[in-house]
């Protein structure tokens, strides 16, 4: 079976949105071992549209569509589907009462132009949106399936999760494909790779396959079966767990603040945070998590010295001599901070985050962190690099690393 | 001129990485007036590989390629390469030289596999990567010139800005595509397409182009013209503002929490935040910032009602009789975090962000604001949706646009 997805835009071209839709809907369907083969992003212009669909059809068996059916004068899709499965618009009174009632829920006025998303292909299957006002469309043409969906993303997953998945399920016999992924934290790409060289040359031998996938702060390992041997991959994973115990914190698609969470929930523990180079975003990892107010209690972002020292009583002298980046500094903020808001555990940071504020002693990436709890604290410094928005990201994904060990330590 | 851009990684295709490199690469070839006409991904096999060569030397003069080019075994996009413009690997001595350099540089050791990096095919021009091992590729064959890159977003970003821009504006001459995006925040879609129907009329009239971008809690609206009018864009940009002042935000590439860092700045003035169902993320995305320390000051996160009540002074019977998400509460913690944290504006945030805790008076999605001066404060109540995510992400931008728009008022 081969899998085409067309994600139309010419936003996407220009780099304006980012195409976030491609990768869900690839998580979604190696979830029911169908591989997407290739991602075609092309612009909202009639030609493209018709050329890709006229390619996709000799080379897949099914091809999804996103994109180019708003309301907005930009959105020409349907009418290009339309051209291309030798059909016309035609007024789907159901679909129209659900755009009415969309409406009405979010006491809206209903304008003239949301009557045309209740025109729709004749020949096609209609998948209703409820989240929206766009309607899916299924349609079959020479043996290849097409489906055609909204772009806007919570609009699209809503299709896909109420109906696309199940028809697509249906439609086709699901491939052997098989993926699992680790996720390490704390090591390198080309370190991990030496570390676990007997293992991969085993591992390739035994016709699995596995990709690095750094990100900052982080590598997951992917490792495949096209033959679904599911057994084996998961044989291999546990032989990864005794080689790198330190570095797994989660498989497939846990975060690292999900799993920092759910630790804490189970043990009925709370945890604080005083950030000062990450300027929050640690506790917004935490907190974009349903439920975490279970265990998260709160945060200072003491970004200046001021914050620092009448809030979190660092001394004056200890900020002058030592400098906010500090092993001094981090420690005395996760012990004010643990103090203050009652909690269990809590994680300092303090960090040069660039580009200004380098020295000779303490380049820019130089970071502090500290994670405690009632019994011990941890504190070590980093040097992560010079890129502002990846040294936040790899100091916030170190903490919580670091506080997943002292928690699991306890 | 026909540009396409071929990212390769099975970790794209099943969703692990979302394809950010696609994204960057339209935006940097369109600021020289190159536009991506395709973008494809594709698996890194000898097969897939080669078909889309071979395919993209047929339609297009220019094309782009990223991934696989690191030291682990997955990689094999440099043997292909090799295999389609019929040439083979040989060492290169100064590619070799800044390989060990790198390493020496970070202090970590130098590996066998690492030399692997210098192994480069003989006909080609290699681009020097002064951030990382992999090195870039420049080809020419039948009147197309390809690129191949690494797919390590900030290594190809470096190739990219020393280098493959500047041999690209060289090779052709740009076109004469023209886009200007025009931000705005605080209202829909189709509310907006409402506003400016006249107007969008008369653009298309006149040969422009116009695509509404939505993502949550703002609108972009790209115009664009594909025969150089740039003049003629800058003015209905200019009618624009006239149409819908206080939605606009910013144009480009601005993003909210920087244009407000900058109105900060320029009047000298600071800011603090008492933050609770956003969790930290407005905190977080004016920390961003490189130079935000200038204005921005801290913030609590306060998100138990203890924090809510010791910390910033709520009273207790505030909290049981109006909830804390209420229009007292907002207007309280507003007051108290300026004073506390000694700062010229301030913003208090309280939601229900969901999925749990709505009620029959205030849903999931409710969400009350305040933006506080010295001399005003200005208190909102919004509904937003019941997506947790995007309701962080709307209340975040809805809050720093009512920042904004108090600083111009003062």
């Amino acid at each position: 079976m081969t899998t085409h997805l067309i994600t139309i835009g010419d936003e996407i071209l220009v780099g304006q949105t980012i195409n976030t839709n491609a990768a869900w809907i690839g998580q979604q369907l190696a979830l029911i071992g169908v591989k997407v083969n290739k991602t075609i992003t092309i612009s909202d212009t009639k030609e493209d549209i018709l050329s890709s669909l006229i390619q996709s059809q000799k080379e897949a068996d099914l091809v999804l569509l996103t994109g180019g059916l708003g309301p907005t004068k930009d959105d020409i899709t349907k009418h290009v589907l339309c051209e291309y499965f030798n059909t016309e618009l035609e007024l789907n009174e159901d679909v129209l009462t659900d755009v009415k009632a969309f409406f009405e829920k979010f006491n809206k006025p209903f304008l003239e132009v949301n009557k045309l998303q209740a025109m729709l292909p004749k020949d096609c299957e209609v998948i209703r949106n409820y989240m929206g006002t766009a309607s899916g469309m299924w349609f079959e043409k020479d043996n290849t399936y097409f489906v055609s969906m909204p772009g806007v993303p919570y609009e699209m997953k809503h299709l896909m999760d109420s109906s696309i998945i199940n028809k697509i399920k249906e439609a086709f016999n699901t491939s052997d494909l098989f993926h699992y992924t680790v996720l390490t934290q704390g090591i390198g790409e080309s370190y991990l790779a030496e570390k676990i060289v007997d293992w991969e040359n085993d591992l390739r031998a035994n016709d699995l396959g596995l990709a690095y996938l750094p990100s900052p702060g982080m590598v997951r390992l992917r490792i495949s079966s096209y033959k679904g041997h599911k057994q084996q991959v998961l044989e291999k994973v546990k032989e990864l767990y005794n080689l790198i115990p330190t570095y797994i914190y989660g498989e497939e698609n846990d975060t690292l603040a999900g799993v920092v969470g759910d630790l804490l929930q189970q043990k009925e523990k709370t945890v604080s945070l005083a950030e000062s180079c990450t300027g929050g975003y640690v506790s917004h990892l935490l907190t974009e998590i349903p439920g975490s107010s279970a265990y998260y209690q709160g945060s200072i972002v003491c970004y200046s010295y001021d914050i620092k020292e009448h809030e979190l009583n660092v001394p004056n002298d200890i900020l002058l001599e030592k400098g906010a980046v500090s092993e001094e500094v981090v420690l005395i903020l996760s012990e004010e901070i643990r103090k203050k808001y009652k909690t269990d555990y809590s994680i300092a940071i303090s960090g040069i985050a660039g580009p200004g504020g380098g020295t000779e002693d303490k380049p820019v990436g130089t970071v502090w962190i500290a994670v405690r709890s009632d019994k011990e604290v941890v504190a070590k410094k980093f040097t992560f690099g010079d890129n502002r928005k990846r040294n936040i990201k790899k100091s916030a994904l170190t903490a919580l690393n670091m506080l997943r060990l002292l928690i699991l330590k306890d």
